[in-house]
């Protein structure tokens, strides 16, 4: 096809999906090993507890990390909440603690500022960013660099899947793990990015869509947050997730059969965890969607089944993509651009 | 007024939020001595990190100890994601850690068993509960009583201020200061619910709302959180919270002139640091009412003003009472019943 004259809407947010086989090939054979080399660094000062800190779509892979040091490094951790340093000027005793902050640009002011009062506390400080240069990857002890190449629309999507990319390795190798489990995760992403005409079909039910729930559990739970949040930037849908169990506490009343929901439910624990959720669901009537496990596409309305045989705790790097597309078919269906949603910035200048 | 022999909607609801100045009073009588020794104790251990775990209206309770924590007590704090130990057995090790479950109920299966495996994993525990008997206080090596007496409706709300005032004299115990700061309380939080009717006003706006967005920063996000779980599970609404950086990070785009935003506005630095987002609201043309300080609501399409003179960090005790009273007023006004949402149970059984 010949390049085209115009710009047509979505033209670069398509553009850097697609990119997303290449970027995970290039960091699994360009930064595995200077990952490796950090977090061998960051595994000999023996840190006991990890926070992470991070905004938008940066903080669902956080939360992604989160889940990966509590269950595969057995260390607890936490999400770190900003505004007490930068409005309070809270300044805990973070000895013995190793704070990782994730942000694609590098460049929000509130993420300097509490990562520099994090090294002045006491903690191993850790950047992960797309931008070596940037302002956070400088105040921090120690960066890494996702090597995703620079992100123009608005919407982040290879660097999201960069970011997951990069914080599995880094805690692989704090386990003195290398990253097997990642291998074949390029030519799956390229395998289920070329299904978006599946994708496009499922556009068509929530073209019209006046809400959007999300649920899911365990490692599917950081996908269903970063997922609510691209199809709010871009769709201007408010789609909301929840935990399959905070679900139940309350939010569930709302749900009926004109609300649909979608399930990302992982091929494993998370998706066993997430049954029952999935069981009050259908009682309720709801019209639901599953993206993930085989068997649980085929039992519910719609669905995205993703490749089987691949661990649960990279499986989130694969789940994403269909729902990117989808809020990106749904964009374009409704006549918007999902490069450039109303009122956004690329760097946005919390403080 | 004679007793009522019908049983009008929401009456349980009604009695036990008007109940709150009560349960705040007898927690400052008779809980604090018992607070205060647990805290004593649990100070001694020395632990350097604090692990928050609940679910539902509690998890607002536990964020607002999060904020606590790291601000007054200088301490690295996070929330607990229960899955890792319920669905995939994570066993991390927790020397030196307070683990704090919150749980009106103290009954929910899988808070028991992630209390159990963080005993056994060498942390400190404490349950805070309504419920001195109950399975969660057992299994926990210290308990503190929020005192509100049995809670029948299912929207919790007695239970949540206690929750949070237990929580406060928790901290400033460990700090070894007394609750001075919460000693008005009682006689506010009467005052705040004594204007019932301006509350009833505000609802007309929302009756016929097809969502809602909540927000705030610092102290006052947990009652932005707590408020939304309260609209959705009595009115079914969907409202969404987003801490007012979040907001700027993506959602910002689906607001617009038929997106009612209510924002929770500290008198202090909370309420500070959400001014920009106040002012992008604005310049997106967003109906924007304010909970808090009293300059704001004046400067808004609507409000609720709080009395001034209360220190921030007690504040989300008063903030969430006029929000309650919101969730109650649209729910009569949708001809529906709070005591009962559709879908819920009281005790909630998640594994």
């Amino acid at each position: 096809m010949p390049e085209q004259p115009t710009h047509p809407p979505g033209r670069i947010m398509a553009a850097e999906m697609a990119e997303q086989p290449a970027v995970l090939r290039r960091l699994l054979d360009e930064g595995a090993a200077p990952i490796r080399q950090v977090a061998a660094q960051i595994a000999a000062r023996g840190p006991r507890f990890v926070l992470l800190t991070a905004r938008g779509t940066s903080d669902n892979a956080a939360l992604y990390a989160k889940y990966l040091v509590e269950v595969e490094l057995g260390k607890p951790a936490g999400l770190a909440s900003m505004s007490t340093t930068t409005a309070y000027g809270a300044r805990p005793d973070l000895r013995d603690v190793l704070v990782v902050t994730v942000s694609q640009s590098g460049g929000s002011p509130d993420l300097v500022a509490s990562t520099k009062a994090a090294r002045e506390g006491g903690a191993v400080t850790l950047a992960v960013t797309n931008n070596p240069g940037s302002p956070l990857a400088e105040v921090s002890e120690f960066h890494i660099d996702v090597l995703a190449g620079p992100e123009k629309a608005l919407p982040a999507t290879k660097t999201y899947t960069a970011e997951l990319l990069a914080l599995f390795l880094f805690v692989q190798g704090l386990r003195g793990q290398g990253g097997a489990a990642a291998e074949q995760l390029p030519q799956l992403a390229a395998q289920v990015l070329g299904r978006q005409a599946e994708v496009r079909a499922l556009a068509e039910r929530y073209r019209f869509a006046q809400r959007l729930v999300l649920t899911s559990r365990g490692f599917g739970y950081p996908s269903a947050r970063e997922a609510a949040l691209k199809l709010m930037e871009t769709t201007y849908i408010p789609a909301q997730p929840f935990s399959g169990a905070d679900l139940l506490h309350g939010p569930l009343a709302m749900v009926d059969n004109v609300s649909p929901v979608i399930a990302i439910v992982p091929d494993g624990k998370g998706g066993e965890a997430l049954q029952p959720v999935l069981d009050r669901l259908r009682g309720r009537g709801a019209d639901l969607m599953v993206v993930g496990q085989r068997d649980q596409v085929a039992a519910a309305s719609a669905g995205f089944a993703l490749p089987a045989g691949v661990p649960e705790e990279v499986q989130p790097i694969l789940e994403i993509l269909p729902l990117q597309q989808l809020a990106y078919e749904i964009t374009i269906a409704r006549g918007q651009d999902p490069d450039a949603p109303r009122a956004l910035a690329k760097v946005t200048e919390t403080h």
